[in-house]
Formats: structure tokens, C-alpha cells, sequence
């Protein structure tokens, strides 16, 4: 998520004012079997968890001075309870042992009245297609559900949120959009050559403003009923999942909206970072592991708010941590998603980033997680992520990957000037040796904050296509933003430019690029979808090693290859004039083959010695013996 | 060094021509006791060194088929003689024990005749001044010693020279400075606040054309006779350290002048790396470590030839690696220097880099080593020192330092635009973390190969103090390239442009700024002195912690600090205009300080609250209490 420009004081003032206030909340629709007045966190459990423990939170008036109890059951136990500032806060602490089978548990509190409350334990789902994790072989399409496509038009206004009404013409109203909306054109995916979709959060947002982005969460278990019910949201996984599409979950470790109902009632104060006055971080993930750096630096970047509406989770506050943690096993358990992106990655807390990763990678081993760290050097981005480095400070990052940051700067600048510099390029796939496994970074072009691709690189359609071309070949599992594909355009200034709507995604749209793509749009659509649907149809491109050639004269060169034989050649003339490239010092890879077909526009390579490569033009040669 | 443009294509059609030409050579002045017609290497050695193997190269028509043996000499034995391609070497492997007695090992080579030959043991200089090695402590003055001043216009013209002739107005000429001409201003670089003094190459470099920068050379035990004898660079060390200076020999390891003896009558076609026709090196050092590079890239990075007439020393032979490593054991025996500059450091064959730090790291710990790893980005400069990475292709480097090019590359970015980007500096500091100790590195600000900073930084004499209160305030033993202290111009194109004469070094030069600097470069002078021996007299500028806040609003801001409580804050605003600065922001390292003063204009600074910093202007402030 991008660093704001804009200073939203009114909603810091908000929460500043109400620290500890008791406002009582309304249980979440998700939450089963409540008893009125009360919450509880998470709002179900299964059993047969490898971690037996449990930690609820639960919420009711006064309910932080009563005495909690468990009525006897099989397999579970109560093993303490914790008061908190707050007393209308209680936090219990349960053991599911192995042979605890589901069921409700009848759970007492005794205070000045007593209450009751059935907390339901649920059996696992064992469906082998929950949860597949990512390869190399997926491409992820992202959006903004708000933006792509609207589905069900009821869902477009709800009552009761704190902003009822759509309007499209807006860049910071909601538009409509829904999950619904995304599953109507699963087919679409398909017929680019997208295998996963990761929409921006779904989580509820019930947020005065702006809650269309969907990074400031007011509810931790509740998808945002502008999208759908969680209910809906776990047959959008399942449909998906039938139809060959995995989902990725994009998460927030790092901070809340500040109308999350644990913000407006805080359990305690230190459950946040907070400050005298609104105090923002200085978004300088440098600070982590700078062996020069200051105190005060450090503690303003992890601790400082992101936004004046997005109050700083304090996840050292261990009641906190575990908050988190179930709450993010309780997303993979109860739908079935396939992959966690971790929004503002380096911003929380070091110990609990690692104790995230390994409590979730311990339960969900195939789960795919993936971190946003918009760092500006190749060593500060392989720090964040499994790397070969020793811990720094304490810290060592167990995340798989990250969204790949230095290749989206490194592609951008070989395009967006005439004769750009390719050694960038060159340079991040070299830094690979920085990490565990560079292959489980995320590569792109674009995002939701990034100016738009086709936009940077001046719209220049052959760019494009060199674009492309290196983001579908390189290492990684590849990530294009809805959009780019058909071209859509503009800068990010503001934000709002670059998440407009998908045309088509709304009844009545002029035009409608689900169906007809007109002019280049429809030529970029079938270049991406013509190397996608390639790529999924030849794993030399996915699971294949990579082998590069140093920059030359404004050529780029490497190849994917396999121990089967395979092997595809990428070169790409990144100048205005055409050029005659001696293959021949590419024999290592070329020794065997005697000709190539370019695989999207079909056209014969005969000679592979001499490659004569127009101006501007990005081949993918799949060379043949 | 750097990469050169040129093709000079003929120097290497004449060495190529001569693979193994058995093409007679004269002994070195400095072997002593040689028999005519044999030259052996090392020229002399010593008793009681740590390894006490020695192999020696016999050089002598016809030598190899000839029987070798040692005269009983007590504590040495002959070991065993090893024949090469070339009839004309052998190579001898003695072994020097612990109890032998300095005296002359007589040495009989019975062949078609018999030779005799007296090889010198010496005893070790057991001097406490020599190779005090180099810390942060020291300041490096670097200079061209054929441009810096003649101090003996008698070796001027050399007989017998490939080149004897002077011509100061030719930049591709030699001028005629000399190690006299250096000795002469011992008070100069004094005054200036200097502690060492390191000279680009002084070997013997008997090139046709262009020897003057001493990076071709033709003879590995002899120094250059146009600058001086064996014995006057024995006793320049002796006077440098007498007057309290130190002295960096500047080497090169990876490539060899293309008139060595050893290339014109080469022991063995693979003492060098050679190729069919011109092969030029890459200049691609990512080569080495990139998990997806080529084995041709690497290959040509490595064993390819940094110029034409520079051949590719083939150090993965053993005996070529001991060679090597023998002779920089000699320089340091034989002169008592206080440290190793090494050129082109990763061009050389990686274990060989190993082993030779290793050998000359355990019989000289104090010995400074730092190499010039001029890469593109932080980790890769990283990884040709000591770093906390692991083993990289078997390659772990051992350098203790390197030339910190990304300081360099930062300080210049910062200065040369309006309002410069001064992140790169604060990240090139954090990225100490990736060192074993980042102190052994040498910042700078230019050196031979690089435009002049004064010139890069458009001219600015206020930029300029920015830069020079940096450069002597970082941590690391920074280095000034001869002339920045006079504001000496120009841009690198070609490199002659960089390496003029400094004015008064030549008897009737019109200007000599030895004695007097008119105007602004008196000016440059005065603050750069001013600072340096400040910097001597306060050793928390060098011993002291450092601490980093990340930059704001154009201004960077560090202190060195220490447990003593000393302090100094270095504060600097890059834009043009005045800043109101927030020194609360400081507290860590301004609380118990209540006011400063800039220790060049001797300016008090009142209210370390509220730091108004004029434009353009770098602060170095002593904090008082």
C-alpha cells in the first residue's frame, strides 16, 4: 500500500478522543450461535488444529469482572483467563485436545448478571482442493473488487455502514463492485491465461470515506457486505477452485481503520501505537536493520500510523499477536484460500512477522505468502523475505517471497526511456543469490498504487509487449493488474486514476471489454492471453531454470530450460534500430537446436547464430533441434 | 582502474605473436649476487617468515632440463624442482626452517653447463614502525606519482626504457614525477592533514606508450626506474614513516603489462589466460555470483584481458598463484609499507583472491588491505569484502575493505542537481549491515579514473565543503585523490583530462600551490586542512560510534559519538534554501548537550533545538554540555 500524501486529521481526532470508550458493538454476522451482547473472537473454531491452544476474546459489558467457566467437554479445557484494562473485555484461553470432536461448548461468565454462551467447534474441511498454495506455474490477476465488475446491485448500498451510497463518478466512493462482479467473468480469466485472482481486501471497511480500497479493516472476521457475506466469499473460493482459478487473500498485519470495533472499544490502550499527537511512520523500512540508525527512526517507522484513519496494530502486545495469527488461520480454514498477500510487510512488528509466518506455514504449509516491501535497493528487498543472510537485529524473515519490487522498477526504467538501461534488469535477477528460493517472488508491472504501465512506458504498444514478454518468462509467479491487460492507462496522481472501472464490469457500460476488445486493446489482450495460455501449456517456462546473458548494445538476453530438453529464448532489442546479434555466444544454450518459432506470432527463427531483432521488439523463441 | 574505450590492437598482436619466446632478459637492479644469465624470483628472501616454503623461479637458457642442488646449508632444504613447458625456468621449492641463519644458499643447475647461483636469506627487519597498517584514524592521500612532482629530473629519461623520453604536454606521456618529488612535500601533506600517502602503481612499467599510470607491469620485483630505485622506495617508506606518514602500495593482481618478462618468455602457455584472437574481459563482476549467469560471461569477465596490452594473469595455476603471492610477501618484507590498494580486486580468479589474503593476512595482521570493487550496487560491493553473507560459488571474500564506490557514487549524485537526492547516502551507510566491519572500507570522493568532484559538482565551492565535511566524517578511512584540496578540475574524457600536474611540482612551474593557493582554492585548502586535523586531534571523528537520521526535507543529518561523551553532529542542508531544523528529533544523541560550535568557522551554535541551517551548507559541530 503506497505511502499517503494526505494529511485526514478529522478521523485521527476521532480516535483519539474515544481511547477506551465502551460503545457497544453488534456481533458480526459470522459470528454463529451468539448470544446477544456478546462477541466473541474468533467467532468459531474447529478442532483438530495442530496448535490445540485458543485464545477468545470476548466481549460484553462488564464482562472483564466476571468469572468465566466451561461446561465439561470431551477434549477441552479451560486453562485461565485474563482481565484487561478494558472490563468489558475478557480473554479466555482454551485447550482443543486431540480427541476434542466438534460441537458447541457452553461457556458461563458469572458477574453482576450472568451470561451464556454457545461457542461452536467445527470438524476441518478435508477437501484436497482447499488451499493449493502457488507455483511458478500460476499467473495472479489482481484487482479491485470495488472496481472490476458489479455483480449483485443490491449489495451496492448497505444500510447501516457508515457510508451508504455508490457513486461511480468518484474516485473515492465505492463504485459497486463485488465478488459476485469477479465471479461472473471467471471465464475471462481463463481465456487470458490467468490461473489465481487476488482482489484488494474484502474485509469490512466501514469507514466514513475512501473504504473502497479495502485497507482499513473495521472487522477482522466479516467480509465487507458491499462484496458479499462471508458465507458468499467461501463459495466464491469453492466456485473459483472448481473452475481451476485459485484465490489469494489479501491480508493487513500492519494497521486497522480507525473505526474497527477494537479501536472504538479498546481491549487495552497498548493493543495500539499511540502518540500524544497523530504521529505517522516515516515509511523507512531502512531503519529495521540500519546498524547506524536511531532509535526514534525505528520506533517511528514500526510504531508511527500509517494514515491518520489507520491506526498502528501493537503486535509486541503477545494477547495481540495471537489475535492476528487465529485470525488469519481462521480465513484459510473456514474458505479454502489458496495464498496470503501481506500488505505493508516490513511496517509490523519483527518478532511478530516471524511468528506470523511460522504459525501460519506450520498449519498451512502449502499456503502461498507473499509480502509487499517497496524497498529501493536489492539487499533491503531480499532482506524481508527468506534470504541467505544471518538474523539482523533478531529478525529473519521467514516469508517465501515477496511482491518483486526491483523488477518492476528495473522493467519500467529499460522501457520508459528511448535505448533504456537494461542492466537493472540484468542486476535483480543476479541479486537472486540473496535469497532462499528467489522463484517464490511475485514479479509485475503495475499495481493499485503504481501509475499504470501502458502509461510509464509512454504507450508505446512494442514496449508493451517487451513488458509482458519478461514478465511472463522470468522466475516467479507473475502478477498482472487488472486493466493492463487491455491497456487501461494513466498516473498515479492521485490514486483513484489508476483503479477506475473495468469497461464492461457494470450493466449499461459503453463499452464492454469482456466481450469485445476494439484496436490494440484487443491486440494487447491476446498477446497476454496467447504467452499466458503458452506458458501454462509449457512448464519450461514456469519450473524451468533461467539462465541470462549480459546486456548488450541494448539487447537483453536469457533463457528458460529444463533437463527434458526444453528451451525457450527471450531476447528483446530495446533500441530504435534493429539489430544483428551474434548468437553464438549463446552456445551454452543454443548448442543442439538449429531453429526456434516465435511463439506468438508464429514466425520461423531459422538462424540461430546470426538473429537479426527488429527495433524495439521482445522475441520468446521456442527453439527446436 | 577503469574499464577502458580504446582498442589499442597492436600491442597485443605483438604478444600474442611471442607465446614462448625465449627472448634473453637482464636480472632486476634489485637482484643481488646474480650470476650472470640467471634471474631467479623472489630476488632475495628471509629467514624466520611463518610459511617456510619458498618456491623460487629460475630463469636461464636452457635450465630446465639441468639437474638442481642446494649446498648443505643448515635449517634449508631443496625440496624439489619442477619443470615447465619453457626449458629456459625451473622451478625450485626450498624449504626454510625455522633455525636458519641469514647467509647465501648456493645453488648448481648442472645441464649442457653448469651454473652457479648465490640466493640471498636475509634476516627479518624487526623494526616496530614498519607496516603499522592503516584505521580510521588515518587520511589517504592519493596521487599520480609521474603528475605529482619531480623531484629528481636526473631519472626523468631512462636509457634502455621502451619509452625514454619526458613530454608534459602530452597527457598519454610520462612527465617526470618521481618518489623524490613526493619525499619533497612530506610537509605538505602534513599540513594538509594527511596521515598516508598511497601513489598509483610505482613498479616497473616498461611499456612503449601510456606506462605512466603503472597499472601494465613489466617487471613484478623492480620499482619503476623513471621514479626511483629499490632502495630509494625502501628508504621513501622509511623517511614517510619517519615523518609520521604511512605508505599504501597500490597492486595489481588480476593483469600484467604486456612487456613483462614472463609474458615476452613465458614460463608456460597457461601462466595466462589466452584466447585465439582479442578477448576482452566483460567488466561484469555480477558474473560471479549470479545464480543464473552464463559460464561464458563469467569466464570473459574473468580471463578475459582488461586491455590489449594488459594480459590475464592466470592465477588458478599454482605456481603462478605462488608467484604472486610471494612477491607482495616481498614488497611488505623488503620496504615495510603499511598497506595494499588492490586494483581490479574481483577480476581475479576467486580462490586465488582467498588465498592470498589469507598468506599475506597471517604474516601481516596489521597490514591494511582494501580493493577496488567498482560495482553497481550495495550488495554486490558487499560481497567483495568481508561480509556476514555465506560462501557464494566457493568464493567468500577476505578483504578486509573495499573503495567504497557506493559512498562516493552517493555523494556525488547528492551534490550534482539542484536539491540532490540524498537517500542514497543514508542508504549507502545502512548498508554497513551487510559488513563484517564497514569501518575498513575507504570512502572518497574521486580518484584517477573519475571526473574530478569539483567538476561533477558543477563547481560549487559551498557543494564542495559539503562534500569534504562528509568525506572526513563518515566512518572508514577516507581518501582525497591529489588536487580536490586545490580544487583541481576537469571532466574524465579522457583520463588524462584528471590526472594533470599539480602546479608546483615542477621546478618553474608558474604556480605552486605547495607555497601559496590564490583565492578559492587557498580556501578549499584551509577548510580541508582545518577539518582533517581536527579530525586527528578528535578521535571520536574516527573511533567514535555513528549514528544515521533518516533525511529530511534536504537536509542529512549524523553524529560520531563515543562513550567518553563526546559528540559531533554533522549536519548538512542540500537544498538552496535556509531550513529551520527540529533538533528534538536528535535528542538520543543531543540530550545532556546544550549548545555547539562548527569547528572549521568556529561559529557558535546556541539552541541545539532549533538548528537554522543556511543553503547549501554542511555543519560539523562539537557539542558542548
Amino acid at each position: 500500500m503506497k505511502v499517503p500524501h494526505l494529511l485526514l486529521v478529522a478521523a485521527f481526532a476521532l480516535a483519539a478522543a474515544s481511547p477506551l470508550s465502551a460503545k457497544m458493538m453488534t456481533p458480526p454476522a459470522a459470528a454463529t450461535k451468539a448470544t446477544a451482547g456478546i462477541r466473541i473472537d474468533p467467532t468459531y473454531w474447529w478442532v483438530g488444529m495442530k496448535n490445540p491452544k485458543l485464545q477468545l476474546l470476548v466481549h460484553a459489558p462488564g464482562v472483564g469482572t466476571s468469572a468465566a467457566s466451561l461446561a465439561s467437554y470431551a477434549g477441552v479445557t479451560l486453562e485461565g483467563t485474563q482481565k484487561l484494562e478494558n472490563p468489558n473485555y475478557l480473554v479466555v484461553n482454551l485447550n482443543i485436545g486431540p480427541n476434542a470432536r466438534p460441537g458447541q461448548l457452553k461457556l458461563t461468565f458469572k458477574g453482576a448478571k450472568t451470561l451464556n454462551y454457545s461457542y461452536e467447534l467445527r470438524a476441518r474441511n478435508t477437501d484436497p482442493q482447499r488451499t493449493q498454495g502457488l507455483t511458478q506455474a500460476d499467473f495472479i490477476y489482481m484487482l479491485m473488487p470495488d472496481r472490476f465488475a458489479n455483480g449483485d446491485p443490491k449489495n451496492d448500498v448497505v444500510k447501516g455502514t457508515r457510508a451508504p451510497r455508490v457513486a461511480r463518478d468518484s474516485m473515492y466512493a465505492r463504485h459497486g463492485g463485488d465478488l459476485k462482479g469477479i465471479a461472473n467473468h471467471f471465464a475471462y480469466f481463463k481465456q487470458l491465461g490467468a490461473t489465481a485472482i487476488w482482489p484488494t481486501p474484502i474485509v469490512e471497511n466501514d469507514m466514513p470515506k475512501a473504504s473502497y480500497h479495502g485497507y482499513a479493516v473495521t472487522d477482522c472476521y466479516k467480509i465487507d457486505p458491499r462484496y458479499g457475506s462471508n458465507a458468499e466469499y467461501q463459495q466464491f473460493v469453492k466456485d473459483a477452485h472448481a473452475q481451476g482459478l485459485k484465490v489469494v487473500q489479501d491480508i493487513v498485519l500492519n494497521h486497522w481503520g480507525s473505526y474497527h470495533h477494537l479501536f472504538l472499544d479498546k481491549p487495552a490502550a497498548d493493543w495500539f501505537h499511540q502518540f500524544p499527537t497523530f504521529t505517522r511512520s516515516n515509511y523507512n523500512a531502512f531503519a529495521l536493520n540500519d546498524p547506524h540508525g536511531s532509535k526514534r527512526d525505528y520506533q517511528l517507522f514500526n510504531d508511527g500510523w500509517f494514515d491518520t484513519t489507520m491506526p498502528d496494530v501493537n503486535q509486541s502486545n503477545p494477547l495481540v499477536s495471537t489475535y492476528v495469527i487465529q485470525n488469519f488461520l481462521w480465513w484459510v480454514e473456514s474458505t479454502g484460500i489458496d495464498g496470503y498477500r501481506i500488505d505493508t510487510y516490513p511496517y509490523s512488528d519483527p518478532q511478530f512477522l516471524m511468528a506470523f509466518g511460522q504459525a501460519i506455514g506450520d498449519e498451512y504449509p502449502k499456503l502461498a505468502q507473499f509480502g509487499e516491501a517497496w524497498e529501493g535497493t536489492e539487499a533491503e528487498q531480499a532482506f524481508y523475505a527468506q534470504n541467505i543472510l544471518p538474523p539482523v537485529n533478531g529478525f529473519k524473515s521467514n516469508l517465501p517471497g515477496v511482491l518483486d519490487f526491483q523488477i518492476s522498477f528495473a522493467i519500467s526504467d529499460a522501457l520508459k526511456t528511448e535505448n533504456g538501461d537494461l542492466s537493472k534488469l540484468y542486476h535483480a535477477l543476479q541479486a537472486d543469490w540473496l535469497y532462499v528460493d528467489a522463484t517464490r517472488n511475485v514479479p509485475f508491472l503495475d499495481n493499485h498504487d503504481m501509475s499504470r504501465f501502458y502509461s510509464v512506458i509512454g504507450e508505446d504498444f512494442n514496449k508493451f509487449k517487451t513488458g509482458i514478454a519478461w514478465l511472463l518468462t522470468l522466475r516467479g509467479t507473475p502478477q498482472l493488474y487488472y486493466g493492463t491487460e487491455v491497456l487501461m492507462k494513466n498516473f498515479s496522481n492521485p490514486d483513484g486514476k489508476v483503479r477506475e472501472d473495468f469497461p464492461g464490469g457494470w450493466a449499461g457500460d459503453k463499452l464492454n471489454y469482456f466481450v469485445a476488445r476494439p484496436g490494440q486493446a484487443g491486440e494487447a489482450f491476446d498477446y497476454v492471453s496467447k504467452l499466458a495460455n503458452y506458458r501454462k501449456t509449457h512448464p519450461v517456462l514456469s519450473s524451468g531454470k533461467l539462465m541470462q546473458f549480459i546486456p548488450q548494445d541494448g539487447v537483453y538476453t536469457y533463457f528458460r530450460y529444463n533437463d527434458a530438453g526444453e528451451c525457450v529464448m527471450i531476447i528483446a532489442n530495446n533500441t530504435k534500430d534493429a539489430k544483428k546479434v551474434d548468437g553464438t555466444r549463446f552456445a551454452e544454450r543454443t548448442d543442439g537446436f538449429s531453429s526456434g518459432v516465435e511463439v506468438v506470432s508464429g514466425a520461423t527463427i531459422s538462424d540461430l547464430k546470426t538473429l537479426n531483432v527488429p527495433a524495439h521488439t521482445a522475441w520468446v523463441v521456442e527453439l527446436r533441434k
